[in-house]
């Protein structure tokens, strides 16, 4: 499909500068676009982009005082960001989606399954299931006994779903996940041998939760594991038995998270760290990438470094563990001085 | 189904202090739990819940001192966290299991299957395969040619089990883990480029083994990477070509360990642990969480840091870290004196 | 099959000492070689068992000098490991190799499959897929609509390919590796809520590249993600949106790149590595084990740490902290010997 330069600002609320006629079939980034393309300039460390770019449009933000001709129309709107994500879900959606229950698939009689539902082929729905509206539960996935998921969840390739989870309305889980699998509870017996303790919980996922590919969330042992609204999780993440994590909480990559430890609302959680077990982490708190948390955090800390601690103050000290070598120069100097001195 | 104190007492051989005919039909934490249900205290530090929960049971240590009236019945045992990880795995297997072969699976005339087994739907088993009894496997799992799975060893929903593994008796595979993929072996070249080493060695589990929801063991590039009887590998965790690793050795979430590098017995490494290959790691070694260990560790040490050193040591040096600062003010304070004497 | 010592040095081009009529049936390490086996020497760590070794053959390089007598035939090559190396590649390929196109497949009559391919059991090849010659499909793999795949590509168990996607030739993707995920992308809102960026890019990975299993490599926002021909991803690797990793360059297991980040040419990164976004690593680069990169590194650096500074210095400075008491107790007995002179 194309747009002209007019029609897209009517659609963002934008005001059009240059050409409103010319017309566009495709998104790209700045530093690759080409004629025929629309760009934008969210960041602004690509600004030098906008001079050479050819793009036939580009989407600046509304204040944008350029020092140089620019080729393309302009597309001045409030918050270009926002109105990118508005194009590309847009885009997304110009797709058709997948709909209909394959023959192919295994649905249990006892599973419910709402309208407008997708299963793919070879997924595996067993007994008990409640499926919400326009489900979408891509091939190979398979959804354990009494598990129930809300209105216009997506399930992509291979997520797996122990039994009796819960999962609301709107959420998104990539290929590979895991939801429900044991908690590592183990009872130390007195031969160094350990005894399973059966994990009988399960995991609640509230609404609108993103959760990456190959990520696992571990059941409760008892109760259970709780992701609450709005919370985003990239890929590999690790959720450990009876966590909690609190609304709007983002965390990146790799992190883990070790059992019964609540997490706030609010928080950022950067790549690779890992949380012990038993711990609480306030609201609002930014944790920097591979930190290791091993005490309970407050409100609105910003903590870094392994074992955690507040992260200005990690920065200073690793300026001096950076100059190590320059520091006990400088000791090893007085030491010089005050022998010396001392042998007067 | 329902039970009475007494019963339950009985049961755990508990002494029941309190209305012995009381009943209930669930398990609770202390913290949650409701008329009806039992609960239990192992960890000290919830002990002021049990004045406050409306629990119909509570099972406690036999030498537990109430400081004030408590409203439900006590039962007393000697093990309270060994008891009720007994009440757990009865009420787990109190769940009926699933069982028979699945028409939908597809399972090589030139497998073996022993009796009681389960094998789901979409489930693959490969020629020359041999399960043994009670074998449950999974919808979507993949068994490769030519691999022996012990009685009791439970394969949860998408497993992949390359060809000529071994896997004993009474292991739970959690759901995703990888299990024989080929090991990182690559000839460096002349022009940069590497050659692939191919890797023909196999993956040995012993017994009672537990491996976590997206753990990768890779096979050994000729000979076996095995993981010996009663190890647990909790979720994530990456296991290199040829490594081995000792009865009862725990490791939690996200570790890695490089190829061909040996681990003791009943080690206990936490979570997102590196070790680099070729290393031996002795008996009975702990290793915090996020340690990089990149040299062999003796029996019995307890280490820390990254590169990893003994832990009491690290925390010390971690403690002069944290307050770098000030130690650098000490040195500047130390230099601002000593220019002083010496203009004297 | 069994092979005498002549036949191999003919294969492997190199010179036979001993008994050139001694017969083979299967290769083994040295430290567990046994008669009737072929075994070799690569690394001078693990000399002293060629004198004690049952092995039948064994793979020397051509300068070695016994310092015992050697129970076995020698093979005498210029480069053991590359001999080694081929030898286990015409073992793995004795093996014969899956062929077919499974009935119990779901393969879109939308695709298009060129000869001599393997679509195994319960795979998923979707509407406009492009497979080519001697491609290698494993049961359970999903294939997205529209991916194309080169020549003598292997995809095992449980791969997930999301649509668009592109793989070039002779590749290998182990087990539920995960490519075109959505990129980790929010625009945050006014009440602490995200909202989901689309992710219309895809995933581009070139000729030659391998794979590990459980590996996610994250579609682009807008252009691709691109793995570059060569490059070797060991398991659990986490690839962000928009990332592109040169030519050669080698990633041990349990890696993290965030979005948009530019990796170089024939670098080598340990395991546990991250980097954070919208970085640029040059050629050359060598990352030690568990560094966290946060800003752009040049040419042939060598780095460690977290943050990461020159691997030299690191180590330098970590000597330091793990002497730290040491040095603490320097500076408390210049103060000592200060105020004592200050006190004159």
């Amino acid at each position: 499909m194309e747009f002209s330069a007019r029609e897209i600002a009517d659609l963002l609320q934008g005001v059009c500068e240059g050409d409103p006629d010319i017309r566009v079939s495709q998104l790209a980034k700045i530093e690759e676009a080409t004629k025929g393309t629309m760009t934008f300039l969210a960041n602004p460390a690509y600004t030098n982009h906008i001079y050479s770019t050819e793009a036939s449009i580009v989407l600046v933000k509304d204040d944008f005082q350029p020092e140089k001709p620019i080729q393309g129309t302009l597309i001045r709107v409030k918050d270009p960001y926002g109105a990118l994500a508005r194009l590309l879900e847009l885009y997304k959606k110009s797709n058709p989606e997948k709909t209909g229950l394959s023959k192919l698939a295994f649905i249990s009689p006892r599973a419910q399954i709402a309208e407008n539902t997708y299963i793919g082929e070879f997924a595996y729905v067993g007994d008990g299931v409640v499926l919400g509206k326009n489900v979408r539960v891509y091939p190979h996935t398979y959804i354990g006994d009494n598990v129930h998921i809300g209105d216009d969840t997506t399930l992509y390739s291979g997520v797996r779903i122990y039994e009796n989870s819960r999962l609301g309305a709107r959420c998104t889980i990539h290929s590979n996940a895991v939801i429900g699998a044991d908690g590592f509870g183990f009872a130390p017996q007195t031969d160094n041998n350990y005894k399973k303790v059966a994990q009988i919980g399960n995991v609640i996922i509230e609404d609108n939760v993103e959760i990456g590919a190959g990520t696992t969330i571990d059941r409760a042992t008892l109760g259970s594991t709780i992701i609450r609204s709005g919370v985003k999780l990239d890929n590999l993440i690790q959720i450990g038995h009876n966590v909690v994590i609190g609304e709007n909480t983002v965390m990146a990559a790799q992190c883990g998270v070790a059992g019964s430890s609540k997490i706030g609302k609010n928080c950022m959680i950067g790549g690779q760290v890992g949380i012990s077990g038993h711990l609480t982490i306030g609201n609002d708190v930014k944790i920097a990438a591979q930190t290791g948390v091993s005490s309970s955090i407050e409100d609105g800390q910003i903590i870094m470094g392994s074992p955690a601690m507040e992260a200005s103050q990690y920065k200073k000290s690793f300026v001096y563990f950076r100059n190590f070598e320059k520091l006990v120069k400088r000791i090893d100097e007085l030491e010089q001085v005050i022998k010396k001195l001392k042998s007067y």
